[in-house]
């Protein structure tokens, strides 16, 4: 695989032009489908969508928006229009809309193998692994504290297959570095061990600030200017408020023109009132105040309206990702996203509270894939490994989502109704009550025709228990171990690699170590 | 619950208006959501439907379906216009399809308790349980033949949820009754056990024409020559054979007047072409010859359009239920049946070849449903207990099943965006940062917001660590076994059931066992 170029830097001259209209261009499918070819479900009339907006922005205007301790954004919120009282932020009904609207609609987010360029928006359907777990799992060590062994293991997994099209950003929480220093073992191993896309630090504005740094030791600093190469994820501490660590980080990313995912983060019930329509009306205001943000801090700086929610059992608390409602508003949040005219970042994915990667865990993640898919969310976290409520990556459960990821990505593609799909030959061949295992159509296409799952077949119920009844989650271990052993490493220029390195330890030894 | 009247008779006067006009009016859904208010998805363009029906009349014109040893169906395929050589029956473009224009677009299904009575087609979603399996398993006494009791529990327990809206047919097959008998154990567990719809015996004519008899004793003869309380299920013998056994109960159901559903079954590659286009092509003009013949039987008699189709892994031979293509397959179909103007009986439901009822028990299933309720099929056989590829019912795998099917009737009912949902209130009540669980809003919804599943929730890790570390399947047990403990039989007159029971024992006695 050829990355860099003789200078050690990334060959991106393909895809290098400039502006809107190299934005614009439709980056070649390589290694797999990332676009879907089926119409996206149409959950909402323009009645409801509409009711939905006007909800949004019956909250910026009435209820408003705190931004702590963030002068800078308050500034410039007043300087838009908005109105700016103490802490809060209210906008007039369609400012904070207007104030998107030099968001672009889609962009490239650039790999450093150019061949894993990803379109974030359009008909693009972009995947990566769980987000922010302390804790992993398998089935043979249990479960326990994420280490940096782990985090590079799931980079590793990540990499290695064609279903996931990014590497993610705190794929789990490495618990055994200082919390001060973590960012930059996490960046340095999206950057060494995968060449996909992926996400940067948020906690700080300083840890924010050294993963750009490190990116433009490999992309150049020329190049990040006028192109996107990594995202940072901007939770909102909903209900209505922007801490100043998720404000400044925003800032951050968004001076650096790199991408700004805004999730605001709602638990129906209790970060917002407990009905779909309410919790999808909240998330877009939230949404478009942190694009309108990114937008004044540079317009035109690629943005992605994300979105994390889940309804509770209201009667004992717990969580329950992947419920109907929950549901509905992912598929809500796919079109009013849409209509703002940005990518969006679904807040559905994989995600299950189940504590094993059970049927219930399957059954969460499934629906809640189909509801994000379906809906033409173009960006999807959580996509492989989550469980427990997002506490825990298990390594099982990446396999056994990797398999369906497989499988909705071929789904998404649809399927042919030209002459050749149709086999008339076939039937010409054979005739009533005949069997078409042998005919030249069969022939011809079998050994492409299906997806795949890489997880074994169980086969048939009596060589199944004879080989010890192993359920999905069982035969899926030797599959991640396997996937550790055959991994590469992408190459990387040995200067560059070093720059890395050099960044990394100069910077470790710059700070004590800090556990918050 | 009121059921029979004073002669002990069912009391079905509200619901027995006569003809067309009364089979179109909508049944007040008592127990459950049975309608979807959201849209079904549309897979396919014009274009690519039109394909698919080209291709339907292609075969039928130019390839042909047969008919074997069934003179009358042949006589009846002639008059109306085909062309009959030897067995085999062709048809012009159009003529077909032409043939299927009587059919109702919906018609209700009578149920003994007129508050089960359903309507099929239209928005309605009428959910059953598996069909046909040799084999139930739990998890204590493990994988083994079926019983009439097995089959008895399981018309209980198809009782006993709201999310299954009939009593399906052969639910499992009652192995331990000779096979020329257990039509009539089974259709009187359905009459006596139950008071929701069903399914009667096929496998010939004179059992189908048992069941029919069965069912006068309890709604009455004249009722029934304008009520459907039954329907048959009729296999084709894929590729483009209907055995005389199959059409011959197919005519007795329409000579009935009862619901004929006609269900090509087509493993891609085997049956036919392996591609989705060719499986839905073929499905379809299989379908409309079923569903000609009914009507050329009983102008305006009852039907549904069925399939049952799936993959296979082209290397192994293994089937593939719930795979990507299966699944397109299945929302092309809902779509293809509704432009014929008949309720769609889905090819998915949630049904997978895993031997257990694991996590990829449960991604099949949930996809499968997803694609099965998303794209609006109306009747859906094998919702609940199916696994291993239809070889077992698992009393496991049935509860966790009704949590899904609760989970997306509940999701087909989309959400309200009125005033109230939006919770105004509760902002002004709160404010940003602030808790919703105390607001007044959240108090008056919360104890219906959201849908519950009826299996505990795993808890907290630690806690579930100290319960055992129960999987969702093994969490289940309880709850069948309760719902069997709970279980109690829907009030039936005594002369009715003295003639039920009368009816098996005459035609038991009537014939020796026979275990074919």
């Amino acid at each position: 695989m050829k990355i860099l170029d003789a200078n050690g830097q990334p060959d991106l001259r393909k895809t290098a032009r400039r502006g809107r209209a190299a934005r614009r261009s439709v980056v070649p499918d390589i290694k797999s489908p990332r676009a879907r070819k089926i119409p996206a479900y149409t959950l909402l009339n323009e009645n409801a969508l509409k009711a939905i907006e006007d909800q949004a922005d019956w909250i910026l205007q009435n209820i408003g928006v705190e931004f702590c301790s963030d002068k800078t954004a308050l500034d410039l919120f007043a300087a838009a229009g908005a109105t700016v009282v103490g802490e809060k932020v209210t906008f007039e009904p369609g400012l904070a809309r207007q104030l998107c609207a030099t968001a672009p609609a889609k962009f490239e987010l650039h790999a450093r193998d150019p061949a894993n360029t990803v379109l974030l928006g359009g008909d693009k359907v972009v995947l990566m692994p769980g987000y922010g777990s302390p804790f992993v799992s398998d089935l043979e060590k249990g479960r326990r504290y994420a280490t940096l062994t782990d985090f590079e293991n799931f980079v590793k997994l990540s990499y290695s297959t064609p279903w996931l099209h990014h590497s993610g950003g705190t794929v789990c929480e490495p618990t055994d570095v200082p919390v001060n220093k973590r960012h930059l073992d996490m960046v340095l191993a999206h950057l060494t061990l995968s060449s996909k896309p992926f996400m940067g630090g948020v906690t700080s504005l300083e840890r924010a600030q050294d993963g750009i740094d490190m990116a433009r030791l490999v992309f150049g600093a020329a190049f990040m200017e006028d192109h996107a190469v990594m995202q940072g994820n901007i939770n909102v501490n909903s209900p209505l408020i922007f801490d100043d660590t998720m404000s400044g980080a925003l800032r951050v990313y968004a001076a650096a023109n790199q991408c700004v995912c805004v999730s605001p983060s709602i638990f129906a019930g209790a970060m917002g009132p407990l009905s779909p329509a309410a919790v999808a009306a909240q998330t877009l205001a939230e949404g478009m105040v942190g694009i309108a943000l990114a937008q004044l801090v540079r317009p035109g700086c690629p943005v992605v309206f994300g979105s994390f929610h889940s309804t509770m059992n209201l009667k004992s608390g717990a969580l329950a990702f992947g419920s109907p409602e929950a549901n509905l508003v992912t598929m809500a949040l796919s079109q009013l996203g849409r209509r703002l005219g940005v990518p969006v970042r679904s807040g559905g994915g994989q995600i299950s509270a189940s504590n094993a990667p059970d049927g219930q865990a399957m059954q969460d993640s499934t629906g809640a894939m189909w509801a994000t898919l379906l809906s033409g969310a173009h960006q999807v976290w959580h996509a492989a490994g989550w469980l427990e409520g997002g506490l825990v990556m298990s390594y099982e459960k990446f396999i056994m989502d990797l398999d369906h990821c497989g499988a909705m990505m071929t789904l998404l593609q649809g399927f042919e109704t030209d002459e050749e799909a149709f086999g008339r030959d076939a039937y010409h061949e054979t005739g009533p009550g005949q069997n078409f295992l042998s005919t030249q159509h069969t022939l011809r296409h079998f050994a492409t025709a299906n997806f795949q799952p890489d997880i074994p077949e169980a086969g048939p119920y009596e060589t199944w228990v004879e080989n010890g009844s192993h359920t999905a989650d069982q035969r899926a271990t030797a599959r991640w171990k396997r996937m550790l052993d055959d991994y590469k490493a992408p190459p990387m220029a040995e200067g560059i690699y070093k720059a890395l390195t050099d960044f990394v330890a100069t910077r470790k030894a710059a700070m004590p170590d800090a556990w918050y």
